[in-house]
């Protein structure tokens, strides 16, 4: 059976009349503004080479975690999906992966996956009727027939996207070779990176030697002694920055940060260097690199983000068998009050430091994440993130921030995605939720319209734009 | 004063005159479909004899935790409820004490006792005013009346109440001799039970030893020694499934599993049988033998469900008093993303095991339990459970999952309940609501009304009967 | 530009027609109730001298952390608001404060604050234009000529606002003077005090010894011994409870209580007033201090309010410039249930004692209070509190609460508060709040209207009333 795909004008607007009226004006302000995606995991290769993207089943399913995870759950395996392995490249052909896909598209309902999914069918491919087992195999023709064209190329589907600017995501170690290659390109998009260090700071991390490694190629650096090593995190933070970086980001098991003693952090460090490093350590380092990273932000300005709370690759045997992200991350309670104390100790009142926290632990955002971050004024609140970037979510966090914190101490959306077809999508699913949480004030008298407008804008575009310094003159990456 | 009684067709159903529409049409498609009800606690005894039921105290309140702990509550004494105590059965009238409890109606606003209450009181008796101190004695006396006649035995309501499976709950050293007669009665019912080894599993349980006792007797095994003890086990739960039973139940304390080497769990299960065990180990041993019991189940595909997280009798002097299960028991903080762990990294990834988790702690719903369930293909989420087995936590169950596991890594509607006559109060509950619930998501353009109307008819009906494999060919019992 | 400023009637209220009309009646049975402040933050000394207060600023800005929090979150420094510092009182002009408060009202969008604050300036000064940069001046020349007036006095201002009973909160070493002359100016307001004894139970606080010694002073025991300690403790509560006081009220870091062996008691009091208490030790000593405070309470009727899980002065920078209570108090994760059981264990089934236990960690709620609160006679739930006593944090409250303890387990409003102009606004908020509360069930069929009448009349005035015993005739201060 087939059926219509239709992408209502009203969708995720309440029901209310009165309210969806107001919901639609709010969104009329913000619908066409530029995308602004400070925070994300795109790969820049495809920005530098242009290449056309391979096929349905390589662009929108394999790489997908959000898919193939819902999928696995229901007992199809990885390797069907075109999910490589330890072992190599996945042997599924392509269009027999697409069908397994297409008839099990039930399990999405009610999923942000779902809208994603119709809004990149209907408004990137033109599709009219519901992705199904039945239309499955147009859907797999029609797709890989327009990725083969100019119209569908990664720069084109960027300027087509309205993005203005988008942030891709690299280790320490990164050459940064692409992003050298766009800038050189002559072609306008500004696609900048942000200096993730996680894998040169997590002593528990299965490849941290040979990441040490290629630190010290790169930065010209003895890693091995402390300054050496600090001094590497400074020459690759500037040439982020020349590359047009304008933030950092910390990826730890938990929020934890340390202010240790000189000496104290040196020992640590040759522990952690020396591979004798016993859990609490590697996580007292983690903890003390965060307030080493932030000392670097009051010099550089680099804005930093911190995004805990991810219990990595809980599947023993999907780890051994298919490695790292893979669908089998869970959160974990996350403690901010006390675990950020020492690094706010020492720059929590810095007026030129600015640390953006995220969580996977909905019960802080009132409890702790508001709070702190409607005081100390380093903080801000980064959007309601990874599993709760969804309608519900959304709406949780603003119903569980705002009364607290404000409007004016978060920072808009992120999609913090490698789906980069759904990037258009997802800004949409955030500002028509954000529209529809502000009319909703409105309509009970907690907030005047005008008001309303003037949020609506700078949720969807001022608070991003300026939270992570984009509003501010580029900087010109050296050739 | 006395005041009519109404259930409005439209009770539970979203105010707003669209959603309210859809969410009417979903219900249409389930309002009579028959009641599965795979999880709860009614007495076999009552459909083994079909004797009536005394009367309305002893049927509708004094089995009635959610009732009294209320009472209790707002200072009246559990023996004037008709509470039996250690020293024996309530001196209590039981007029008086449903004068009591009729008195004391407004305790109950806003609950959904009150609306399970109206339910029965309306539908199953016919009642048109509100119970109230001056309602109170014509409420009892047309309840007995009722009650004495064959209309309202236990096996007439089963029939009425469209129930096409029904499962109790008994422990390893109980001789199922109700189902048996049950079964040898030629009533078409069908009432199964359920495997719930907890009382000769934890060593705290002031009656192991006993327990103990009975399940050697009942296996045949030497059930101090670990082999014969698992034997026993695997003897009891095979007697089960010969009593129809589909699943086993776990009540712990915490969701700990634990894979211990055979040489560690067969030392740790001496301590445990010679009563010198520590609180840790009898923790341990619990958190053990989840994962034997996982193992059992693959072998004899009994779908396993795990019950957590319950502060039992919390109230010293009422239990020192009462005894167990008087309306004392707390939820408590549950993780499961450790706890589980040891069990999952063994069986998380296996096609013929099938785990069902519950929880009494919301905060795991959106964090932890729908990341894990939409992810590992043994685990399903139960519903809403206990303090939650309510509109507003219902609506917090579908808002809170849905979006990260789906409707179909959920099992439907557990009843759960000892309150027999509520049984199709509670279902019709459960239905209101996820068709409210769905008809939001239809109004806010996020699903399409030909899908709600499917998974409607699924979480009512199919999934419970699939969960809990009630969808497969009935073992007959051994004569 | 300037904008005009409205109340709306309907504020707050759900924006469906049908559900509005129904929270329109209910709020028009409580709307003109008197006030029933059981717990806040109020000066006595104002209501003793009844002086003027001084001007906009230090009325409403500098007391307000609330506001001050918010501005300091966003850069704008203490001491430029008017705060008081360690080195002495803050020497902003109270105009140049105002005028940056004034600028900076868009931080307040969607917060309480803006609701309480456009409440004051409409309904207290009769503002039409909404509080911005260019109407800073005139607002606070127009306010500070109204202060000036017999209109505006700290009397005037309660007979106004229809107060019937405010409770201010003393430490055991306040000598009650104010309240003293209250009694005897003749004024009829009705202005009494709560036993807070943290400062002589909390060994962690700075002032700790000092506290001891003017406890000693003012009760005439030898406090350093632990009868004579105890014995203190019972004078000033009389009289405090001859000053009109009927609770007490204790905010400890946690829930923590014990319930030790007088020997064990005694010689952990030895330590604490010895100056030597580890962390652990301070803990159980407050611990205990609740066990102790709830036996008096047994003797004596005080109410008991524990209000726990607040970090205070999270941020050690302005700890040590500003000192306390300056915005940085955040709160933690709470555990209720093992944390309670000692005093529970002892007390929790005295028909003669009231606990009402509120939180800052709305986890809790459904999980852990509300199932507490709904088995124990001694237990009450107190209101959504500080950073939760806002539209949707009340929202969340009875959300979560109701369908586990019901509404006759909480105890109505508590405004907490120091901003006393503020007290109209607040309880309106929380009336109008309750009222669509209880609308929505009533729309969705789940309680009658005139049953929500009646709740709507008990949450706004009985239920404060009955669970402080501020309807019982009051006690007459001695002369």
């Amino acid at each position: 059976m087939s059926q219509s795909l239709i992408l209502n004008d009203d969708r995720l607007f309440p029901a209310e009349a009165g309210v969806r009226a107001i919901a639609r004006r709010l969104y009329g302000e913000v619908k066409t503004l530029p995308i602004i995606s400070p925070h994300g995991h795109t790969d820049p290769e495809w920005f530098a080479t242009n290449d056309p993207f391979p096929n349905a089943t390589e662009l929108l399913l394999a790489p997908d975690h959000y898919l193939y995870r819902m999928l696995y759950s229901q007992g199809i395996p990885l390797e069907k999906l075109g999910i490589a392995s330890k072992a190599g490249p996945s042997e599924a052909d392509p269009r027999e992966a697409w069908r397994l896909f297409a008839g099990a598209q039930s399990l999405f309902r009610g999923t942000p996956s779902a809208m994603w999914l119709n809004h990149v069918f209907a408004q990137v491919f033109g599709f009219t009727e519901r992705l199904n087992a039945e239309t499955a195999d147009s859907y797999f023709d029609v797709i890989n027939e327009k990725l083969a064209t100019d119209a569908f190329r990664p720069r084109a589907l960027f300027d087509r996207f309205n993005i203005e600017a988008l942030a891709t995501t690299e280790s320490p170690s990164d050459s940064l070779r692409h992003h050298r290659a766009i800038a050189e390109s002559g072609w306008g998009g500004q696609v900048i990176t942000a200096y993730r260090p996680d894998p040169v700071i997590d002593a528990e991390h299965e490849d941290f030697q040979a990441a040490l490694e290629r630190f010290a190629n790169l930065s010209g650096q003895d890693v091995m002694s402390w300054q050496g090593y600090l001094q590497a995190h400074r020459i690759r933070r500037a040439a982020f920055a020349e590359a047009g970086a304008t933030s950092t980001d910390h990826g730890h098991p938990t929020a934890a940060t340390a202010d240790l003693s000189p000496g104290h952090a040196e020992a640590l460090f040759r522990t952690i260097v020396a591979g004798k490093a016993s859990p609490a350590e590697a996580e007292l380092f983690r903890a003390q690199m965060l307030t080493e990273m932030a000392a670097m932000s009051l010099e550089d300005g680099l804005v930093m983000q911190i995004h805990p709370g991810s219990f990595r690759n809980h599947n023993r045997q999907i780890f051994e068998r298919y490695g790292r992200d893979k669908g089998a991350d869970i959160p974990t309670q996350t403690d901010y009050v006390r675990a950020l104390k020492p690094l706010l100790d020492r720059f929590g009142n810095e007026a030129d430091l600015s640390v953006i926290v995220f969580t996977l632990d909905e019960t802080s955002y009132a409890r702790e994440l508001a709070p702190l971050a409607g005081h100390y004024p380093i903080l801000k609140l980064g959007p309601a993130w990874w599993f709760h970037d969804s309608p519900e979510g959304m709406r949780r966090f603003r119903e569980q921030t705002t009364e607290t914190a404000g409007f004016y101490n978060t920072v808009g959306f992120n999609d913090d995605t490698r789906a980069f077809l759904s990037i258009p999508a997802r800004h949409d699913v955030a500002r028509r939720v954000d529209c529809s949480f502000l009319a909703r004030l409105v309509a009970e008298h907690r907030m005047d319209e005008d008001e309303a407008a003037a949020l609506a804008v700078d949720l969807a575009y001022n608070l991003p734009k300026r939270a992570y310094k984009l509003d501010r003159p580029r900087r010109k990456l050296a050739a």
